[in-house]
Order: C-alpha cells, then sequence, then structure tokens
C-alpha cells in the first residue's frame, strides 16, 4: 500500500542516494530511479529497504526491494536481485533517505491549510461547534459532531456517527464508525523517536499513522502519536479513560479497557479483551497476550502470556504480588 | 432534591419499564406512573429504586420507593409498599433505566447551546478574555475571571470572586466562592463507568455533579469527572497541583494537598488534612481518613486510617517501606 | 539583575515592612527606602534579603543587603551593615513581602492585555495559525511558527527558528532558538507553592522565570511552572516527551532525554546527559548528576551520583534492582 497521507517526493536518482550516505557510487547502479522506501516485507521492484538485525534474516532474504541500506556482517542475506548499500549506522541512514523521500513527516508545524468548518463541504453534514477547523485531505462521515476549537488536520479519515469533543487536535490519523474522541485530546503527532547528537538531536521521520477502529473511546488529554514506518492501532471497541500517553507504533486489540493516566511505550502490542488499571506503565518493544488484567500501579517490563493476571513493578503473577505485600 | 442538571423525562408508565427489562406485565402496576429514579435513601413513592447488594439491606428495608429493581434473593427485605422488578443483572437494569429517565447523562456531546460570552447577561459583570463560551443554565456570581478560550457549558454554577483560566472546560459542576480553576481542565465529564460488552460496552448514566467548595485551588490540566449515582466532590481550601486525574464519585474532604499527577480512581473517600505526593495512585472504593499523609508514587489499595503517614506500592506504613528500603 | 518581568512596586517605606510583620519600629530605620527584595546572595544596599537556615550562613556573612527577614537565632550572622528583622516564621514573612514588591506574580490571573496577532508588529514576521493572542512585552525572534489557538501572555521571550504548536499557554518565559514547543502545553505558570492555612491557604509569590534553552523540545501537554525566587531551566538540546511535569526551581541541563508522563517535583537540579524513562517521578529538592540513566517507573527520593545507572522505588543500583526481582 502507497503512504495515504504523506507525500512520496520520490523517484530519487540512487546517485543522490550514494551522495547523502557518503558511500563511493556505483556506475551501473546510479542512473536508476528509486521510487519509495518500505519495509524488507513490503518492499517492491525499484524500491529501497534496510536491514538492520538479524531477527528480520527471514525476511531479508525474501525482499523484492532492489536496494537495501545494510551493514557488512548483514548484506550477505540479501538476495542477488537486491543491491546493499552497506553503512555503519543502518537506522540513521534509513532515517535520512526517509526523510528525503517524506520531508513532511519529520516536523509537525500546525497546518496551515485549515479553515473554518463553516467554509468546508462540511458545513450541512456535520454538526459542529464553534472555532471548528479543518485541513486539506479531510473526510467526514454522516451524523458526525465536532466540539468547540476542535482542530482537525490535514490527513484525516474520520468515518460515521463519530464525535470528537472540544479543544482537541487530530492529524494523520484514520477514525473509523462510531467512535468517541472527547476534549483536550493530541491524536497522531510524531512519535518521541529521534537519533540522540550532542547539540542537535536528529529527528527521524514518522510516515505511519493512527487508526482508530469501531466503537473506540478516548478520553479526555489522550495523546495518541502515530507509527513511525508503520501505524499505532487502537483495536476495536477498545475504551480508554483521561489522560494516557499511547506512543508510536503502539497496537492495542479489541475489547480492552485502559484506566486513567496509562502510559505505554513505543511500538508494544497489547491482546484482545485486556484490563488495564489506572496509571500502569509498559515499556517498549512489550508483548501482553490475549484475556491479560494489570493491576494499577503496575511496571510491566516484560511480556505477558495470554489469560494471566499481574501485579506489580516490576510486574509479577498477581497471587505472587499479593502473598508478598500482605 | 430533584437534579439540578438534568433534565427528567419521567413520568416513564411502569408498563413501558416491565417492556425494556423483558419482563412479564402486571396488570394492576403497569397503569401507574414513575416519576423518577434515585437511590434507595432518597426515593419516594412513585420513584424507583434499585438494590443490588446485601450491604444495603438497612436501607432497602427502609426504602419509600414504589418500585425497585432487584433480584429474586434481594427482594424479600424489600418493605411492602414497594413493588419488586426481578431482573438477573441489577446494575446493568438500572443503568437501562436511568437513561430512560435521563437521557442527556449519557453521552458528553459538546454544548450546542454556547454563545460568546459577551452576548449574554454576563459581559458587564464578569471579567473575561477572548472566544469565553457560555451555555444554558450558567450563572457566575461577582467578581469573576474567565480566561481565554475557556468553555463554561449549560449546567454550571460559579459563585463569587472565582477565577478561571484559559483553554478550560467545565460542565454539570457547582463552583463555590474564592475557587481558582487553572488553565486546560475538564471539569464535569462523565466518568469512566460502562458494562463491557463483546462488540459495543454500554455507557451507564452519570447524573452526579462535580462540587468544589470554597478557597480550592485546581491545577493546570486537571480531569474531574461528575458522579453516576452522587457527586464528585472536592471539600474547601483543598489545592491540587497540575496534571490530577479524580475519577467519578470521588469525595475529598477539607484543607488537603495534592500533589502533581496524582490519580484517585472511583468513589474513593478522602479525608481532611490529607497530604497526597506526586504521581501516587489511589484504587478505587478506598477510604483514606483524615490527618493522613502519602508518601509520593506511592500505590494505595486498601483502606488507610486516620492521622496515618504510608509509602510504597502497595502504600504500607512510612517507616517500616523506610527501614525495608535503607 | 533586576527582574526582567515582574514590576518591582517599590521602594517601600522600612515603616511599612515594620508595620506589616508586626514588628516595633525603629525610629532611625523606619525613614528609609527598601527598594527591592533579592536573595542572601544577589541583594545589595538598600535592598532587603532572607536568611531561614543555618545552611546559608556564608553567604548571610556576606550580604550586602541593609535588612534582613531572620530569626533571633540567625541574626548574629549578619554583618554589621545588615539590619536584622526578627520574626517567628521566616519564609512566610519573606512571602508576605515580597508579595508587596512583586503583588502581580502571586495570581496567574489570564492576561487581558492580548490582542490577535495579526493586529501586531509580529503579523508579518511570525508564520501563525488562527487565533492566536499575543500579550504585552513579548518579543519573537525571526522564521519563528506559532500554531492555532495558543496564547503567548504577556512577558515572553522567543528566539529564532522557533515552533511553538497549538492550543498552548506560555508566560513569563524566555526561549532560546531552535525550540520546539508542542501542542497543549501551559510553560510559565506559578508552582504549587504557598503556606498551608486552615480555611485559606496563603499563596507565596513566584518571581521567577522558565528558561528554556536552544534545540529543545517540549512534548503535548507540557506544565512547566516557573520559579519561586530563581528559574526554571531547561538546558540545551534536551528533548521532554508528551504529558511531562516540571515543578517550580527545578533545573535541567543539557542533552538530556525525558520520556512520556515523568514528574519532577519542586527544586531538584537533573545533570547533562541524563536519560529518564517513562513515568518516573523525582522527589523534590533532590540532585541527579550527568550521565544518570533512571529506569522506566521509577521513584527517585535521594541524590543520584553522576554515571550511575538506577532503577526501583526507592530508585537503587540498577544490577540491584534487576538482580532482586529476577
Amino acid at each position: 500500500m502507497n503512504n495515504p497521507f504523506f507525500k512520496n517526493y520520490g523517484p530519487i536518482k540512487a546517485l543522490e542516494v550514494y551522495k547523502i550516505l557518503n558511500l563511493k557510487p556505483n556506475k551501473v547502479i546510479s542512473s536508476q530511479n528509486i521510487t519509495d522506501i518500505k519495509d524488507l516485507a513490503h518492499s517492491k521492484k525499484s524500491e529501497i529497504t534496510f536491514f538492520h538485525s538479524n531477527k528480520y534474516k527471514d525476511l531479508a532474504n525474501k525482499t523484492k526491494a532492489s536496494f537495501c541500506i545494510t551493514n557488512s556482517n548483514l548484506k550477505k542475506e540479501l538476495p542477488r536481485s537486491t543491491f546493499a548499500l552497506e553503512v555503519d549506522n543502518v537506522l540513521l541512514s534509513t532515517s535520512i533517505i526517509t526523510s528525503m523521500f517524506y520531508p513532511d513527516s519529520i516536523n509537525d508545524y500546525f497546518d496551515n491549510t485549515v479553515v473554518n468548518i463553516s467554509e468546508t463541504k462540511f458545513k450541512n453534514s456535520v454538526n459542529f461547534g464553534q472555532n471548528v477547523l479543518i485541513g486539506e485531505n479531510v473526510s467526514i462521515g454522516s451524523n458526525c459532531k465536532i466540539g468547540h476549537n476542535t482542530i482537525v488536520e490535514k490527513n484525516v479519515s474520520i468515518g460515521n456517527n463519530c464525535f470528537i469533543g472540544s479543544n482537541s487536535i487530530i492529524r494523520n490519523t484514520i477514525v473509523a464508525n462510531q467512535v468517541k474522541i472527547l476534549d483536550n485530546c493530541v491524536i497522531g503527532k510524531h512519535g518521541f523517536g529521534f537519533f540522540p547528537l550532542n547539540k542537535n538531536n536528529l529527528r527521524y521521520p514518522h510516515i505511519g499513522l493512527v487508526i482508530i477502529e469501531d466503537n473506540c473511546e478516548i478520553g479526555c488529554g489522550a495523546t495518541i502519536d502515530r507509527g513511525s514506518m508503520s501505524n499505532t492501532l487502537i483495536g476495536k471497541n477498545t475504551f480508554l479513560d483521561n489522560q494516557i500517553h499511547i506512543a508510536h507504533n503502539v497496537k492495542i486489540g479489541s475489547n480492552s479497557i485502559i484506566a486513567g493516566q496509562v502510559g505505554i511505550a513505543g511500538s508494544s502490542v497489547i491482546g484482545n479483551n485486556v484490563k488495564i488499571g489506572g496509571q500502569v506503565g509498559i515499556s517498549g518493544h512489550i508483548k501482553i497476550g490475549n484475556n491479560v488484567e494489570i493491576g494499577g500501579g503496575s511496571g510491566v517490563i516484560k511480556n505477558v502470556p495470554d489469560n494471566t493476571k499481574v501485579m506489580g513493578y516490576p510486574a509479577k503473577n498477581l497471587r505472587t504480588f499479593l502473598k508478598q505485600n500482605k
């Protein structure tokens, strides 16, 4: 799938990519066009991908990409049809090349395409409050309500029967049907992802979206960041209480319930029918199974299998926690 | 007391209530009018109440309600003058019937009755910023200030000498005198209360209010949810720091001090002269006594008696915590 | 340095100060003018200072102030040229006298000097959204962007190449160059500092600022409170994630990274190159050294030396924490 929201500034000549990465140009390759950048699984002919860890060896073996940013140890895993660009820091180089294709995904400057909703095609189809602003490339289904001072920036798709509260900001987000997003939320901002550099950190692009599925409710003051290379997802009929922070690339399953002030760090995956108590923190790159219950205040720093109840900091089996703390 | 803010759509014929609950209609009863729904203690003749737990037996024995939603085990506790409607899930049925009387209390859609304050009777009596919106059924006392972009939705009463900051939203709330509510707050929203159902959770009505007594200060970014059947209360001269979440039905006493990012779950009761450190979490349905001190970061999962200092997760006696963590 | 933002209502006759503090006036002294109030190190001739703890003995010995609020035990440490005003509660009296000099620093009422940015000198030099409000005594450098509904209240200085998001509020703040402040932030509000008094707490003045140095990024929903007598400081190239609370007088060094929902209590000092995980809480008056790493969810209640990794509640050596929680 092509990126629905961020403009692809490609094709870019391979020679330009070589130059930016300080690589010695290859004469045959240099004149070729590179059309897009995607991950190993999704990239196709004449596109560029990246391969930074042996964990992804199987995907690398089968990639269809014509170009791959990788290092000297990993390049042997690539198929013959994929040309390796050897670099020292694969992720940093990938970030730089992604920025060439998607320069609009690095900084979240305010959307200067917005106009008052009363000047748009939605003036009759949406029930709206005062001072509502709508950006370019926005779609809104039937029977929706949008509260006062809310800003629906560019690149947002909202389904039918949705309610957006007041003072909220939404961008780069797909909202399905019967979804409620309450007041003071910020949905679809870039994540807290950058390369720490002395004096001036380097932000990497966030070309993912936020996807909120049918029947969800998002409480007041939520921040849900969009993904970097993949999407941030809130599954069907999942309810979030107030003041929750969901970082980039997080996936939450369906029918889950998340109480107030919970924070979920980047790229963690939460299953279906999960109950998370207030103020729980979940580390990044963690997997929480289905039907899990996490007691309030817990700090989860490793995977939790299906059908488990945990509590504590770090979180452990609930019975163990209660026994140890009688 | 009748509900000051939510419109009662009653009386409703008993027959309609029977139908909604899938009960076999009783011929004599069916034609009667039910005028309101209240809890066991407050309901009167020709009103309906509910009784779901043996804990409330004493109140049930003495209820004045003409009708009571209950189950087959509990109905024997009701007086002869109260007609029992037997159901499987008392709270779910109560929620459904409450929704019939108070349909406006289920969803917090934005208030479309608001107008700019300069078009209201407050234009000369209130000191206000730009883009301030005021809903129907709002009263504001003398010498009040309201900051920019703030929305005072319908059903709000504000006393004298109050200050509301900028970008805040208030609804279904009674604010006494000399109260400060700072910027970016959301006060009076419905709580995080619903019946989890597969595919489509069922929200229950919140017909309670938020009451903020004299001399309180509410910090930036607070969310204080209104009660479901009772009220959420912040007692006199209690100060809340920034980013605090107070769930529905919580009662906080007077002269208490609550530091930043604290979260208090639903229906907990906090005493007078209580000091709560930063990021403390308090479970739901907990009782914290008077003159209690809770150390920063604590997770309180059981009652705390008067005049106690606690700390830890779970919170224990402060000295024990410090000794165990030397 | 004189206070750049808060108006000094001095000079004030010494006689007035005596009266307010219920002291017996000294005939010679009473007629003198007191020009300003500052701390022991910075006060000069004809100014008043305060001295409340033996910790500051060395500074007291050398103060240049003509007047000093102190108690009967400490007054012997003052030089002959400094006249002691003996009181029971030094900090309370200092607060009262500071309020006389800087009455505007006690309450953060909304700024009624603001006008729409399109009516200011910035209309051509700043790239701005809709409904942006600008107060008196604001400076904004070149190439800056300010998002929709944002309020830059009086007493703000913004450097070059800065980006302020939407729905944010900034006051009493100096922002350097290339700084990003994202959406829904409140920067520069007074801290949570007051004397708890029965029935009516007494707020003390906050005459400090917030200073945000070059290349910082402040995430959505941040609250950064200004200092009381000193400033709150975010050092160069330090990045803050979403929903972070920084209390008054906190100083954070450069090149630090602070993840989501962290809270830092008043007057703590954080070094350079510090990494703080999500939901960490840091107590007040704590010193965190340089190159420290604090694991997510930790509660830090004592100083952490340079080059240390800690985790836990209370935070301890990282290896110890992991060993104890295997």
